[in-house]
């Protein structure tokens, strides 16, 4: 499949004006397009513009509606509960992230977590947020159920990944990982390219490990048993029991501590009710910021000095391959393929978005 | 190797008077053999009685002493620090905990850091008092450097494990694991038993996978190079890079957020001035407490009945395990090996405390 390299701005002004036309204010509008451009630069496609076809359907069918409220149903001065029912990810995610900081600002922790929304594109978008407040960031969300609990043959949680952003330089630390092995998206490459899946990724309905994307995902989809392995793959012996663990952490710290709906029971499709948490911790509770931040970018910069495994070029630390994608992308553009194209020009033609592009 | 069940009240009374013999108080010797004894319980023995040993020779060289004191050095009603050179992990440990309970029940939550003491034996012992608390508790520590970075080829991370106790019924979900794909123990028993090691647990001093046991944990006491691999094993595609990251957010969590020593400057004898995080949370400041822990044990008990894989007989949550082992070997006794029989032994001479155990 042929790729497009779309300037970056005219990316964003297209997908801020689909979200005007929705209803969305400006600054929302704005705001969504920030979160799946941010992924786009980052090199992470998969949550990127290639996602805004799955928000129109979802507004078509009012599953998700730009005029949804969400309400602060519980609160303590270092904690909040959000109910969004019906609420775009994003802008729920973008408030409930700035309500954490504004409270860590105050307390020195703000803790928030928020139930009924739909998906909010990269969960590192919002540690950045807290980064940026010069504040360690951490966000986690549940997804629909997709990965297998160790000797398990059922989906019963989320990719449920894990985001923590600690400001550093030259570069901060920004990790945002799902806790299975792989995600959806992984499998959907492979089964594009017809290539078989390594043994420890997932498995099929009766649990066993399964080389077949297309097998795969058409379980996951119609809820036929199976599904992905948790990080630390199928065995107890990769540390299987490990990522399931982790994935569980991830409920507890959304949808359990939100009131909200666990990975079972999550739909996926339409308002898929998912739950978020933000954390907003202001590093100064521990002491001197300057001091802090400085031993954090000498672990880092010892990580990356460390020797290299014979055949290697470089160790990286988590953030740095993010950061150089964007600054190349926003020279390079956005990578863009046929069918994101295609159904970009669907959009514009139904919302009467002008789609102006030099391909 | 023959096995020895040992009763569980002599071997918790034997440790006891050992450290009474140190010079360590009533409650503080009872604390201490409560840390290893639950481990025992728990079915890990590698954190158990086993490790009498190591205590033992540091109290001899003088690098854990019975009078070190440890002292908040910075403080807010949230957060605190601790520094604690010199002295027994597990008492400083308890210490530890208990101020971050005390500061989450006025608070809602309390995070305490610990830098320059020792191995503080399994994580989850001080989860569990947060979750006895009624609160849900975080714990990590870092360790003398053992994991190798992804694309490494030296140990820069420690086992770095993470612990979270949440309270649910009829058993507590109850998570400690370490962010390396095994631990250094488990290469042991490969090497005792003279078994290939799984390709994907450990690299050679050159960053290359290495199946000899022997020659990994020579190369890590040594500190000539290479090590465990984190959890995801050796390559991204299995997820080396999300346990190697997990294993740097416990070195910013421990020793970045204590101002203590990081993992590739932490010692691997006698004092090894490690770095802990504690962490309480009182969850109702996110709702009515009873509803959560419903949730909570309701999630739990979805997991253990879903569907199992062929050939499966049963789906665990974290802590099952441990807690039926408890129940176990308060009947059958504590699993204790040659080695570690002798080593009591030496110890019991040594200290002039007697050795009575009915073999």
């Amino acid at each position: 499949m042929a790729t497009y390299f779309l300037d970056e701005k005219e990316v964003r002004s297209f997908c801020q004006q689909v979200f005007r036309k929705r209803g969305f204010s400006e600054q929302d509008s704005a705001d969504i397009a920030d979160v799946l451009l941010t992924a786009d630069l980052y090199g992470i496609e998969s949550h990127g513009i290639q996602r805004l076809i799955r928000y129109h359907l979802a507004l078509d069918e009012g599953s998700i509606r730009a005029d949804a409220a969400a309400q602060v149903v519980f609160e303590t001065p270092i904690s909040a509960v959000i109910d969004a029912p019906g609420t775009m990810g994003q802008v729920v995610g973008k408030a409930g992230m700035q309500l954490a900081i504004t409270k860590a600002s105050r307390q020195g922790i703000g803790m928030v977590t928020v139930r009924g929304s739909n998906h909010y594109g990269i969960a590192g978008y919002y540690t950045s947020m807290a980064a940026r407040a010069d504040m360690l960031g951490v966000c986690m969300t549940n997804t629909e159920a997709i990965m297998v609990p160790t000797y398990g043959r059922q989906a019963m949680l989320g990719t449920n990944p894990i985001a923590v952003c600690m400001p550093a330089d030259p570069v901060d630390f920004w990790f945002d990982a799902a806790t299975t092995v792989v995600t959806r998206g992984k499998l959907e490459v492979f089964g594009k390219k017809d290539e078989p899946l390594p043994l420890a990724w997932a498995v099929d309905e009766n649990g066993q490990p399964c080389s077949e994307a297309p097998r795969v995902i058409g379980n996951i989809i119609g809820k036929l048993g199976g599904g992905i392995m948790p990080l630390g793959g199928a065995s107890p012996e990769t540390g299987s029991h490990k990522g399931y663990g982790l994935g569980v952490i991830v409920e507890l710290f959304t949808s359990i501590l939100a009131g909200g709906t666990t990975a079972p029971h999550v739909k996926n499709s339409g308002n898929s009710d998912t739950s978020f948490c933000f954390w907003a911790i202001d590093y100064g509770i521990f002491g001197d910021k300057t001091t802090i931040r400085q031993n954090m970018s000498t672990l880092l910069a010892e990580l990356r000095a460390s020797p290299r495994a014979e055949g290697q070029e470089r160790i990286y630390t988590h953030g740095e391959q993010e950061f150089e994608s964007r600054i190349e992308k926003l020279k390079t553009g956005i990578p863009v393929n046929e069918k994101t194209l295609t159904e970009m020009r669907r959009i514009s033609t139904e919302l009467n978005v002008p789609f102006r592009f030099s391909l």
